[in-house]
């Protein structure tokens, strides 16, 4: 028998041509959305000044199961994709393990990450309705990075509200983001009502991501034919983030393989969702039954820590209300807290598969032991990884090492969202032992606990 | 008939498993390397203090036409090889041209550069004739990356002495290559003698290739057991990279194509000769007749204003001597220039087809137009292109714009070499209006025409 080669590319004909909908096989659907102005559970027309139509229908739609990708679409996809599976030989040598790792591999695009497989779909669908600007809100920057590239594709102009402090830290991410074209605003600003209200309660905040979403939300509402674009956490953007899983399952049919664990970074659950997707399919209708582990940083423990309660999506208290897992609308991660899933909340979709046991396990790491995974896989495999990515790296490495002490051949999968080529600070404080941890104590949670909407 | 793909990826029992040696199949070869100490051709173990045996004899071995490529260097290239050879139709449609564009992107590997393709082999050899430590030198970074990257995985120490002003521009280069172990040196430094040299007739400089390639030879020499890895120009350089010209042909041969056009961009000739490689040989046995580009930067024009000369390859004069085209090995490009092509010379192997007609064409742009094309690209194939490649880039669309005119349907192949990731401060520029052009004049050429030695 040949062995498995160390990446494995579907053709095109081979390329998923619908995404997966989750919703449609879930047993039970997570809550629904509520409006916060009615308090009645939110109708497809309520969304309709923040989505364009078609996105505010994926986002409403729990019944399709599969959703046909637009040509068009598919047409971009080709550009970037499929993306690799990878079989980590060479970490598997290094740990001494019998397990065997397969990563699926988002990086290899300019935006750096995954983030590039919805931006394209939302800016496709708002261009198609006659939408004549967007706006979204990033933190980190993948997302903003993956928007202005499909904006600047489809001729779309673009407004970014990002993290003040990341604006900061990261004058590059704001370079190749105005490179594509997109507009970029440190958030919070003077430019909207929110960022005004927030800058006069702390004119020294370096921002958050729910403070830049509330801005970027009320640009959109309060600009002509303009909507509002989101990377993570909701429904649609899951839907488009199949693709990662439905072309990872259909690699490892292809090499005769099924992962026994399937491990994701989990932030608003983007990656996490659309990675987990096929495969929940399959335990969810009792086919197979995989071992789904979530990964977040300690210092934003949402999953592990969070409450699963309504909650507002964003700082400004202007979005719907949301049940998931959370830490509050108001929380902001520890300063020395680096890279991205540093939201306050989880995907619905998620915190419902999770709740409810279908999601096995969600584990956090402080952000040393996840540069250390970083480090160990960059050495073997040659892939600078992005910080999110290397919290399922470290995962990995530990289900891996537990095999080498059980001597058990376990097939793990995980996802390694992006590339960490502008998250260098990071790995410098890194590489200097100069970086720190800090797990939030329970006084810490409590005040973005006591804020939560009572319904 | 099903439309060719946007990407054509070999399988692993595709890949070629041999390079390809051009010398061996050249009318002509290139004048023999002169030992600066005995002014006589250079002999095989002139070059044994600097340079591992196995690479010494590459280096100097003009007869062997395909070398094996060894197993455990083809395991390291199945970690991110092969690389895509892509079609660019959105390019094609933006420019409303008949010519159908493609490139072999060399983009998606950490180093971000063809540069890895070399940097494996030179530290396999060495490895495996028990060297301890190696030296090099980097410019834009490329280089010093790729080598650490491949240092790391085969658990070698190494220098890097990097050009002064680029380890200042360029922090974070500095931090990947220190992410993979390797220690950095901004060079001019008073770690050498020649280091120091420079720094006292000079104490401002911001150094040059050729400052830091002298001193990574002097830190090799001194150094027990230690040698000296070079990114371009050298023969054995060439060889190693002949892999991207055999992937992208053999790519092309699956789909029916061949290129009437084959561009490379052409700092030290370690790209243009890789990827011209097999096309050259077709050329050179009459087989077909592709017409070859090298682009360059106007403000470093050693092809289109250099003298083909017998020159040192360092600006202290301690290498052997080569026939090349050069500006003097003194040369610097003017503070404006970004990205790398900053090299005084040129492959002799390079030199030589220039010389003597074999390659077509090479020409000279100014950078503000070359960020012009890397834009254009960006937005319609969604790939930030290096300075470097975008170059390649401009003479493509220029050359696609020709046959807009004409009605031509060409087949045009260009070397896509890197990504710009770390060239975001460039680009900054660029965005802003801010970015200048220089080209040299004669009078500004001179000095290093007169400082030629004499032979």
């Amino acid at each position: 028998m040949s062995k498995i080669p160390y990446r494995i590319y579907l053709t095109e004909q081979e390329m998923p041509r619908q995404w997966y909908n989750l919703r449609s096989d879930m047993p039970e659907l997570p809550d629904p959305y509520i409006n916060p102005g009615t308090m009645k559970p939110a109708v497809l027309e309520d969304l309709y000044p923040v989505f364009c139509e078609e996105l505010a229908k994926q986002e409403m739609d729990n019944t399709t199961r599969y959703v046909d990708i637009p040509e068009e679409i598919l047409e971009f996809y080709k550009i970037y994709r499929p993306s690799p599976l990878c079989r980590a030989y060479n970490l598997e040598k290094a740990l001494d393990t019998p397990a065997k790792i397969y990563f699926k591999f988002e990086g290899n695009n300019t935006s750096g990450s995954h983030k590039l497989n919805s931006a394209v779909a939302q800016v496709y669908y708002a261009k198609k309705q006659g939408i004549t600007s967007l706006t979204t809100e990033t933190g980190a920057g993948q997302w903003g990075t993956a928007l202005s590239e499909a904006c600047s594709y489809f001729d779309m102009p673009l407004t970014v509200y990002m993290v003040k402090v990341s604006s900061q830290q990261k004058p590059y991410r704001k370079a190749i983001i105005e490179t594509f074209g997109g507009k970029v605003i440190p958030s919070p600003s003077d430019k909207t009502e929110v960022g005004r209200s927030i800058l006069k309660k702390n004119p020294e905040t370096g921002g958050s991501l729910g403070c830049a979403i509330s801005e970027a939300i009320e640009h959109a509402v309060k600009t002509e034919n303009c909507r509002y674009v989101l990377g993570s956490v909701l429904n649609q953007v899951l839907l488009h983030q199949s693709i990662i899983g439905l072309e990872a399952k259909a690699a490892m049919d292809k090499i005769g393989e099924y992962p026994d664990i399937v491990i994701g970074c989990a932030g608003g659950g983007s990656n996490l969702g659309g990675l987990i997707a096929p495969f929940m399919q399959d335990k969810l209708t009792g086919r197979k039954n995989p071992y789904f582990i979530a990964v977040e940083p300690a210092s934003c423990p949402s999953m592990t820590r969070g409450k699963y309660a309504y909650d507002f999506c964003d700082t400004g208290r202007v979005t719907p209300l949301a049940k998931m897992y959370t830490l509050g609308c108001e929380f902001i991660p520890s300063a020395n807290h680096a890279g991205g899933l540093r939201y306050h909340g989880m995907s619905p979709v998620i915190s419902k598969l999770y709740h409810d046991g279908y999601l096995d396990e969600a584990k956090a790491y402080e952000q040393t032991r996840v540069f250390d995974a970083a480090a160990l896989f960059a050495k073997y495999e040659t892939i600078l990884p992005a910080p999110e990515s290397s919290h399922a790296i470290r995962a990995a490495i530990d289900e891996a090492l537990k095999c080498r002490l059980t001597g058990e051949e376990k097939t793990i999968l995980f996802g390694l969202t992006g590339t960490g080529y502008f998250d260098m600070a990071a790995y410098m404080q890194y590489n200097e032992g100069m970086m720190t941890d800090y797990i939030p104590t329970d006084e810490d949670l409590k005040p973005g606990f006591d804020a939560l909407p009572t319904l």
